[in-house]
């Protein structure tokens, strides 16, 4: 079906196609959120991967794509435990977001598997490509959607009603992308039958530029929560109302920030106030109402709950002291991960029968492999990020690094589904 | 034309309709910005009352409206210099604002005429009630826009470019609103027409609540300026950046916010920040650039300075000390306004003769009365707010002390055109 291509002119033919949705022509960041047509025309290029290279396309309950190269006539259903291979990650990404992140997984994943049918290689094993819906979680603040949710780690109840910007409900939105709301939850059946998911992503820091490696595999996820403070005081005029008569929620905001960077700072852990809104939001109106968003991981859960209490009680008295309410929602909540063992010596064994070095590598970034550890044995391989940025348009891997990491999967895939 | 009507209920058959144009049905608060649909609809609502009451509807070149009450043939141009009255004030609103800032000012005038034409009066003078366009500057930070640019104290070119948060241009919106962008600006001509102009305000603080009045006359408009602050990092994501790592600009924003608080406390004035934008406002991404507005008001100009550049030192300082650049841009800046002493002592004249109290107030909040004080002997009344809110859901006067400020503002002019 495939003839053999350069493997850069392979990949390039992969990535550049979904490297033109939903792409700011002004930033060059992206802006593919679940449920919306971006993201609807991401899942059109997935089917067209799938397509030419034979892989049978299943969108399962909560919205994730698999891509499948079945070996034989058995389905999902006729599998036994533990009898499939899968890699893959996520296309949507978060507000004038990078290119590779999550991306790159995906096209590697299909760029693995055209290599593999060029080198000749036919699965023992069933082998798929995944998409996994809403990974960032930035429209409804839901990451690892479709992944949590199969591994039953995220409740569909806790989040059907939320609203995005617009007011639209998540029920609704997923509704109108053809996802059944009412249909959505744990996916056991197919996951048990899953023996091995491994991811490959971009590397969202620098330990590979450091250990000069083009591949690393991952050891785990560090814990990661988001939490929504709403801060309620009074909507007033900003030029009759003296100082002093003021319910202002700006100072509690203030106090809120200082404190996470200060509280993150004491303890080797991240804190990050990336997204507020104040609330009537005139230049001219002292705020009734602001709402911001922590976002907090460390080294272990400890960590991440010690942090949260001293912000929250930075950001309480602040409120307290200014005559402002002061409400803490938790959001999401992904625990520490560890990756499997067994997969993780594999991986190694592989990478250095490959000749690159072993460089093993944690992380304080979410991915679908996390949550799907809670359900599978589960994997990572990181491609180097020469500046370390992500989440932003500078995000960025050099082609070169890229299809290292197309040969180091295929090798992976190779040894798991012979 | 008119039959008299019950004061309650004639001043109630104008107010209503106006009051339900823009209304938020969750909040109660208002959201009718500059040359939105709404705004349309209150223009409506304005040609409707004018015509109630056989005024004649003109528009001028910066999509002002006059409702003329012409007493004979002559028309604006051939008017000698001063020969006109007018009152009136504005029908946009803040975000999530009031139902009396502005509209009160309108309705009262037409209402004053309603009674003064049922009382069998005539003018000598030719008499006008104006809507003046945008005088909240919502939405493209313009404050006093149309009066502003008749009286000349807003230049067009330093504003149409600007954009709302839709990205539309302000030359664009008026074009669609049907006012050209190439003809607004100075209207020397119109302007030394008119020999006064009374404004009636509901009072947006507490003076009139102590003073037991429930009508006031303004003495003047303390100094008002907006700048905004744009704070610019790197956008990085949020799990894997190192808090030493980070060019995050929310430290700055929190300092900007605590040098306002601190600073105006220190000098008798106010400071708000009560718009904020965070780029690119994910939650798991530290920002890249923050913008955030600055409100300042004191008793006189220097004052104002001084608060200023105290807050953007303490701003600038903590931006240096986080890789963090820090750009401050003034959008508006209105200096301190001084009534006309003649008309002043008129009002108050007309006031004790109705057997009201002379209740002199000055205010930090910027009215149309103040852009046109640069061209026109200018005044006004305050009408009574029991809880002094205002630019909020929660603003209110009275229907008592709104029927007893028809009666005033009817006997202003009364006296005035005759």
């Amino acid at each position: 079906m495939n003839v053999e291509r350069d493997p850069h002119a392979a990949f390039a033919a992969r990535f550049d196609p979904l490297a033109d949705i939903g792409r700011d022509p002004v930033t060059g960041g992206y802006h593919r959120f679940a449920w919306t047509d971006a993201d609807a025309a991401a899942a059109g290029w997935f089917d067209r991967q799938a397509d030419d290279l034979g892989l049978e396309v299943e969108i399962d309950r909560n919205g994730n794509r698999w891509a499948w190269w079945w070996p034989d006539d058995r389905r999902l259903n006729d599998l036994a435990p533990g009898a499939a291979v899968v890699t893959g990650s996520h296309l949507d990404t978060v507000p004038d977001g990078g290119a590779f992140d999550g991306a790159l997984g995906v096209v590697s994943g299909f760029s693995a598997v055209e290599a593999l049918r060029a080198d000749g290689f036919t699965p023992s094993r069933p082998l798929a490509v995944g998409a996994f819906a809403d990974e960032e979680g930035a429209r409804y603040d839901t990451p690892c959607f479709g992944s949590g949710l199969a591994a039953g780690t995220l409740a569909p109840d806790s989040v059907l009603e939320r609203r995005d910007r617009d007011g639209i409900r998540l029920a609704d939105a997923l509704a109108a992308a053809g996802v059944d709301p009412d249909a959505i939850g744990p996916d056991p059946d197919r996951l048990r039958r899953v023996g091995a998911f491994v991811e490959l992503h971009v590397e969202q820091g620098r330990g590979l530029v450091f250990a000069d490696q083009p591949v690393g595999i991952g050891t785990g996820i560090r814990p990661h929560g988001r939490w929504a403070f709403t801060l309620s005081g009074e909507t007033n005029h900003a030029g009759t109302t003296r100082m002093a008569d003021r319910r202002d929620p700006m100072g509690t905001l203030a106090a809120l920030i200082g404190a996470a960077g200060r509280e993150a700072l004491a303890r080797d852990a991240v804190a990050t106030v990336g997204r507020v809104e104040v609330h009537p939001g005139g230049t001219n109106a002292v705020p009734g109402r602001v709402r911001a968003w922590l976002d907090a991981r460390a080294q272990d859960d400890a960590t991440v709950e010690a942090l949260l209490e001293a912000v929250t009680a930075t950001t309480s008295a602040s409120a307290e002291a200014t005559g402002v309410s002061c409400e803490r929602r938790r959001e999401a909540y992904a625990p520490g991960v560890v990756f499997d063992p067994a997969l993780r010596s594999r991986l190694d064994g592989i990478l250095r029968a490959a000749e690159w070095g072993p460089v093993s590598l944690s992380t304080a970034a979410g991915h679908d492999a996390g949550a799907l550890a809670a359900a599978i044995p589960t994997g990572m391989l990181y491609i180097r990020n020469r500046e370390g940025i992500s989440h932003s348009p500078g995000e960025h891997a050099d082609a070169d690094d890229c299809v290292e990491g197309v040969r180091a999967l295929a090798a992976v895939l190779r040894e798991l589904a012979a």
